[in-house]
């Protein structure tokens, strides 16, 4: 393993607190591994949003604490669930009266957490919520959806939540839109290195030299597509193809598209894949109403991308469209 | 080679128009791969910034294309200058009666390009100027800048030059300023891993299981830093003394430091290095008054990371810190 990093126990603290000194005027490091928005105590208050997960898949979720987006994040060791009284925590620091939406992918560590989380905030008195993404398409058939991983598709979750509570809708209101734009995600991944693990040096995936693996997790879960690398174009048609159809978009129909890099692969790459994604959508007549390529949540230095679509409606696209300003996404 | 693309010869038309497509409310892509900003046309007249370089180093330098950075970006093929009349091209194009210059990365074949281009276009009767970006430590000693190499500099180049422009200074001011922060800038960068080129698959360059090297070019080329890999702390203490040393930064004094990741070096990496910078700058009493920390100009897959630093003054800072909407760089 050759990565840049002291001692292998000390790499969470050290990355939070790299991050809270490299973006000072947008977040704090607080007790429990919160990376909290300066913005939060100051602002007339409203919903929060609070985002969790396991390190190690920078700039997820810390790049995203600002206006518009996250109010806390709560990190756990690297690819591991934060725990719940951390996660408990978060909550309560995020709270100003109005309630929290938690947002967690599903993760059968994370869940646990959050749902310990939300019951115990909710006993003391606080409106918890808590929105699960679960869209990974390899993993399960949409019928069986409490079995399908979460992957990059929190990141437009944050800013779709982020944007609802900033327009000072209720709760209620937030949880629901949240909750239906969960309900129409759809992602898919494809691996063609594996990454190491930063603490314990274990290679996550393997492949062979010539291989890639249509549906992979982002801790290295396989997906049943191992199968020889293909162009970019075929790779993104065979993708889309498989979101489209599980969503069962028709044409006429708006989409959000969002292709994620998972580390090592170049924006030069997923520029090439997006490019034939734009085409592929215009013969079928699908409206690509909103889109979004970058790194968003990756896996260390594996190679691959996990390409997202969502069914979106007018509401969630002024909801997109609204103004963020955080360290990894902003829009004025 | 594992990468998504398709014809190697397609690539870098490939990227740009995939690039165009993702960015079509900040760009447009226009004939001599000309990346232009959608607000060049209708902005009141100011004088205009323009970048360029070969291709495969994503996001640089399209990604700076828009208001407070570049007006116009110019491609070459991948690792490849653009030619002479590609970037005569980019400068016509930019030009809005006020005058252009030109930020060019110390490589020959880009040297050759805009020497060329802006005596064609002084012939023509546009003001056009020139930036030489040369700031690699390694390359040579800075008696001799002019044969030390073009790193990332070049990025806070074109946020200082684009800042000074809108706020209508005259090419004189904006070309005197830019200078003078060019000369004021020191980076070293390291690498583990090499990358492949795109096209031609061929490794840039190669290492062992356990080395690293300090002072390496964005292309594989050696600094004769080969060793053993440090620590994140180690690597990051010899380097910032490096970079202080030849800059001869005393305490009290102000810098700007980024740091830039080549590709496959994680955030966390990356946040663990700046951590100890910062405490590193702090001990010897030097005022960090501006930062950036991310992938803002790659070599490809390459791991490693350019570190960058540039003494600054009032003026510089308040440049830094004016708003910039740019598709990889925002600042409100």
């Amino acid at each position: 393993m050759k990565k840049f990093i002291n001692q292998p126990q000390d790499v969470t603290r050290e990355l939070l607190e790299g991050f809270a000194l490299a973006y000072d005027d947008f977040v704090r490091l607080e007790k429990n591994r919160l990376i909290v928005s300066r913005k939060l105590d100051t602002q007339p208050p409203r919903v929060s949003i609070v985002g969790m997960g396991g390190s190690g898949h920078e700039p997820a979720p810390i790049g995203f604490v600002g206006p518009g987006m996250l109010d806390v994040s709560v990190s756990g060791n690297i690819f591991v669930s934060p725990g719940a009284d951390a996660v408990t925590s978060a909550i309560l620091r995020a709270d100003r009266g109005k309630g929290v939406l938690l947002i967690v992918l599903n993760h059968a560590a994370d869940l646990i957490a959050a749902h310990l989380a939300v019951e115990s905030c909710v006993q003391k008195g606080i409106d918890a919520r808590m929105v699960i993404i679960q869209e990974d398409i390899s993993a399960a058939p949409r019928s069986n959806a409490q079995d399908r991983r979460g992957l990059v598709g929190c990141i437009p979750a944050y800013k779709i939540a982020g944007a609802a509570a900033g327009m000072g809708k209720s709760l209620d209101e937030v949880t629901r839109i949240t909750q239906r734009f969960a309900d129409q995600m759809a992602t898919l991944a494809v691996g063609v290195r594996g990454a190491t693990h930063p603490v314990t040096g274990a290679l996550l995936a393997k492949f062979d030299e010539k291989d890639m693996e249509i549906g992979m997790g982002q801790h290295g879960e396989e997906g049943g597509g191992r199968q020889p690398l293909r162009s970019a174009d075929d790779t993104a048609t065979i993708m889309l193809g498989a979101l489209l159809k599980d969503l069962n978009v028709q044409g006429q129909e708006k989409v959000l598209l969002l292709i994620n890099g998972m580390g090592a692969t170049t924006l030069m790459e997923l520029l090439i894949v997006y490019r034939k994604c734009v085409s592929f959508l215009k013969e079928k007549h699908i409206e690509l109403v909103a889109k979004a390529v970058g790194n968003f949540l990756t896996v260390q230095e594996a190679a691959g991308f996990q390409m997202f679509i969502a069914r979106m409606d007018e509401q969630l696209l002024t909801l997109w469209n609204e103004p963020c300003n955080t360290p990894c996404w902003k829009k004025s």
